[in-house]
């Protein structure tokens, strides 16, 4: 298998590079600290709709659109799009799809989504199956609340290993033979499961699939954590970080300074979300802003970008079942002609 | 661009071939015209579990593992599982995949995701990113019901346009450089919508996506119908394959005796399913067993296998949503060798 590197990591040889990309995010997440990168702020939650649902697709619509625009694309050059969300029968991402009428491809992965998009939409691009791929995501806090927890009516108390669903979509446009930072590797994640059954402690249950990923990424293509200037999981919050950092160590890894949680990064303090922020939007929204940006500027030239996802569902929960994790990887690599003056 | 061709099919080049494939179905299906083709028939549609959810991975289970015995291959020689499912947040197949310790995409593509996870595993496998891959579905009857409809025990009556969601699964193993037919093009589908909003006529629902993408594939790659020994949808039922009929005339593509449809095909009139089978379990399991046993005995050689997808969620019909549908096809061409004397 010539591109097969290891047992579960892909190289992609064209290297496709991103050559656009687009945030939008909720007004909470635009208090946070991240609020100059992202690209559009909504001012209202309900983003002129009549429901949250609805808000969520014009969210992706709005970041679909928006990226294929900044890669100076018309939508008639796109040949396909990857997403999902975490809506049942990933509603957003199939109700958003309907307006772009081009092939769609729907995936779930979780929180794990953007990175599964990215995986699969380099895949297709790579192989030149397809030329030009959108790989799109997100969340709304209000729509997950009240599916996955209680009616947002109830105001509810939050427990304090709680993590707080993002509002926000992300999407990057994927295109070989142009100027932009390349995805060079992806390492598929196994589903892993530590017997957590705690739903409000997303972070425990996710923390072993991301180890499982990092360990099978660094051990398929020869790299330590030292040779990435940035590694950053999806959205394991503080909590699911420490977890994850403790279990890297038991394992002869130490994540240090290069190491940062999506989750953890977006929300400041002092806003009352305890573990951080959560949901496909999260880690969606930051690489689609943040990281990506700080590539441009050159500030990060290797990034390992590692979402991950809890593999549960209201039922599941209800019938006893345990949390099982899910964590996909990409290598993100910068192009050095791009941001240059 | 080299493995594109027209606007929405890829070519896989490397002729990816299916060496193992299972068949799982429930006491019922087992009554139908099939039953002499499905690998096993459950006595009871608990299969020995608590819960029909479990039932329901317990089925899954069964059929990756014996079409990974079937093709002669040992689980760590497995490098992807791609699949998905009906219930919430795919955990049929989630839970499933944890039980193998092996990479895991999942999908969601409704009742079209064998479709989808034959186009999405042909590529890797084409592409030589991976090369042994698993790519299964299933659904059952007692667990979409009481998701997406009535509580079980409410008993309620079913109205004429109604299908009954196959409980049943099925597994195909992807790879390369073997003896087995192969998957030769792969047509993305657009989601669609024509208006539809009555949950109980799925097949209306669907059809359009069906047309959409048959059309899109019979441009693409410069065939007609008749090049076909079988063109078969994935679950219209008899009312939607009508539709479909009467859609494709209209565009001047007539569907003839070479055309049938999974939905249609896998019960007996006289088991009072109304207009036929659904649910990703009933394309998955007569690919799985008849369509492909009959390529063995050479009585089919060239079949375009059209998954189709209802992309609803109880939610979305609840907010007054309109079904958008979707269609996924994969072409499969006989192996010369397979099944001679």
């Amino acid at each position: 298998m010539s591109n097969k590197v290891g047992e579960q990591t892909i190289i992609f040889k064209n290297k496709p590079k991103i050559i656009g990309n687009f945030s939008v995010v909720g007004e909470k997440e635009g208090h946070g600290p991240f609020k100059d990168y992202f690209h559009h702020i909504l001012e209202d939650d309900l983003f002129g709709e009549s429901s949250f649902e609805h808000a969520e697709r014009k969210m992706l619509e709005y970041a679909i659109s928006s990226s294929i625009e900044k890669a100076k694309l018309n939508i008639n050059k796109i040949d396909l799009i990857v997403g999902g969300d975490l809506l049942n029968q990933i509603i957003s991402t199939s109700f958003t799809a309907r307006h772009f009428d081009r092939p769609f491809l729907g995936i779930y992965g979780a929180c794990s989504t953007m990175a599964e998009s990215l995986a699969v939409g380099a895949t297709f691009v790579d192989g030149e199956y397809f030329k030009n791929v959108v790989c799109a995501t997100g969340t709304h806090f209000s729509t997950a609340e009240r599916q996955y927890r209680f009616p947002l009516e109830l105001g509810n108390q939050r427990p304090p290993t709680s993590q707080w669903t993002v509002t926000g979509a992300g999407s990057s446009v994927l295109s070989l033979n142009s100027n932009g930072h390349s995805i060079t590797y992806a390492t598929l994640g196994k589903v892993t499961d530590y017997g957590i059954n705690d739903v409000n402690n997303m972070g425990a249950a996710m923390a072993p699939s991301a180890m499982s990923t990092l360990i099978s990424h660094f051990q398929d293509t020869k790299t330590t954590p030292d040779d990435y200037d940035l590694i950053v999981t999806g959205d394991l919050g503080k909590l699911g970080s420490e977890i994850l950092m403790d279990l890297m160590e038991h394992n002869g890894y130490k994540l240090g300074k290069n190491y940062n949680d999506c989750g953890q990064m977006i929300f400041n303090n002092n806003q009352k979300t305890f573990q951080g922020g959560s949901g496909c939007g999260c880690s969606a929204s930051v690489l689609n802003s943040y990281i990506l940006k700080k590539m441009d500027e050159g500030v990060f030239k290797k990034v390992l970008f590692a979402a991950t996802g809890a593999l549960l569902s209201t039922l599941s929960t209800q019938q006893g079942d345990t949390i099982p994790g899910i964590c996909h990887a990409v290598v993100i690599e910068r192009d050095e002609r791009v941001g240059r003056k």
